[in-house]
């Protein structure tokens, strides 16, 4: 059966998320008409995930629609923003109901959970392209970024990096994990990111930069050091590992899948020395998930220290335009 | 050259449009900061262009960047809108300098004039695919939308319709016009159109219901009329034709086209004869350039007016999922 349109508007996308009292006009008309809240600044993200590019050929639909929001979630995240709307951008080559059913299901399920509305969007023929835009608020001057780090400030990640890539080895058949559920767990990491919102949250006023994790933990960390004015060194023993890490491909491959592997969206954050203690009371590692990773520095550049030897990785991360 | 993802946001996008003082924080971090107006409501909308979809393979990379961001400013300014900001995802097989450089210079020239700051993006490997999502303002209340028409209310539309879909044609050399400046006119229809921002301004308060006319005339009118309740009827013969088109195609198929044709990015408008007297004077049609098209109906349905008799042309305008 041939959808139009504004059939899968409607059907598929016209109740998606919750709904909310800042929007006075939602997905139908040829924009939304939503109500900023007083004294909030907006911050606004976009991303796109591209088949064969950012998810396998033949990924399951529920999964594609989970990653398109939660890649942006994650950017406001980054942010410390309260997520509020999101618009979608939908290039299909068919439009299929049980593919679009999945795919709204997991873009919907997502969306409930941060409160997010769906108020606008397109759909069009095309190859594989989703391209999702969010919406959230800070209360103004409270936004994290990427440039607020000074030498000396402690270095952070959520997580554990490093699954995803692993997932993602799983999805192409490119690994094996002798236990199954192991195995589900580290894909499962791949389809399904959780963007850290909260943690984002609470970092708001304690982390002095931030950075969402989805080109490689060493790559990005580099970057917030980077437009911090610093240089940034990580302790290699400290990258936690997840134990389904360690189980399927061992420390050593684990901990360089953790530094260089992508698709994370895990948050890398900075915290000065004198907000430490306020720092370990509201945002407590067993609530938050976080662990001490190294420190910035005044030298510029990334390192890795092991032992008493600093560790040469590729620091570049993925590049979409490089040569390979 | 390979430029890297970073090379092809710093060096094409990141001063791209005009500086805002709303923008506290633009290209280059997780997130865009920005501070939204206090009294206004928020206008967001999203469209994709995908090549070989809505323009034809080969397609100059300047007419690209404009349309990208005019199909947009069109459905801002259909809202009533004054546009303020612009996020970018951009999918593209290859960096490609010479092509990044024509096709941020037709984004940039089209959002200066309108005094758009791009503040956001994300560029990424895969089928050429642009995605602009823009976000506008509106005093509270004031935003025009599909449904506020009422039968008797009349029917206007901007500009000359048809002369996009005749410029296509032009482009897949499916069309030949004798006179080359009448060519070269039609074909820039098609790749440079105008979003008639000024006119949706001066539209609030005004009209009734309001669309942007992207899928053909008759269609989006008929989704106006069909969103407001109503029916529409249109009368044939003050269809507004423009030379070009009428010495390119004649005058029968010409209307058709001004029918039938998409990508016109006009705006199809009601107003209601209470309102008509202040409206000819506060939006004379020498300045804004709209013609008088018809009126809306109790009845259901979109239908054509030719003499005494009712043409039957399809009015479903372009669905990119039915069947051929």
């Amino acid at each position: 059966m041939s959808l139009s349109e504004f059939d899968v508007i409607s059907r598929f996308f016209s109740r998606c998320g919750v709904p909310r009292s800042d929007v006075a006009l939602g997905v139908g008309d040829d924009g939304a008409v939503l109500e900023c809240p007083p004294g909030a600044q907006l911050i606004a993200a976009i991303d796109s995930l591209v088949e064969a590019v950012h998810f396998p050929k033949g990924s399951p639909a529920r999964s594609i629609g989970h990653r398109a929001l939660a890649v942006n979630l994650s950017d406001l995240a980054a942010m410390g923003a309260q997520p509020a709307w999101a618009l979608l951008a939908l290039a299909l080559p068919a439009a299929e109901e049980t593919w679009l059913g999945e795919f709204s299901a997991g873009l919907d399920a997502l969306a409930r959970e941060h409160g997010v509305a769906l108020v606008g969007g397109d759909t069009t023929g095309g190859s594989l392209c989703v391209t999702v835009q969010v919406l959230g608020f800070v209360p103004r001057g409270s936004a994290l970024t990427r440039s607020g780090g000074r030498p000396g400030d402690v270095v952070f990640v959520s997580g554990t990096p490093g699954d995803s890539a692993a997932g993602l080895l799983l999805e192409q058949s490119q690994l094996t994990v002798d236990d199954p559920a192991q195995a589900q767990w580290l894909l499962d990491r791949f389809r399904y990111p959780t963007p850290r919102v909260s943690l984002g949250l609470a970092l708001r006023g304690l982390a002095s930069a931030c950075i969402d994790v989805s080109d490689g933990l060493l790559g990005d960390c580099g970057r917030l050091a980077h437009a911090s004015g610093c240089g940034v060194q990580l302790d290699y023993a400290t990258i936690p590992l997840s134990p389904a890490l360690r189980a399927a491909v061992g420390e050593e491959r684990g901990r360089r899948l953790a530094l260089t592997g992508g698709e994370d969206y895990e948050l890398c954050f900075t915290v000065p020395e004198s907000r430490l203690a306020q720092f370990l009371e509201a945002v407590p590692a067993a609530e938050f998930g976080w662990t001490r990773i190294g420190a910035l520095s005044a030298a510029p550049g990334a390192a890795v220290q092991r032992g008493g030897a600093v560790m040469e990785i590729s620091a570049r991360g993925f590049d979409h335009f490089s040569a390979k």
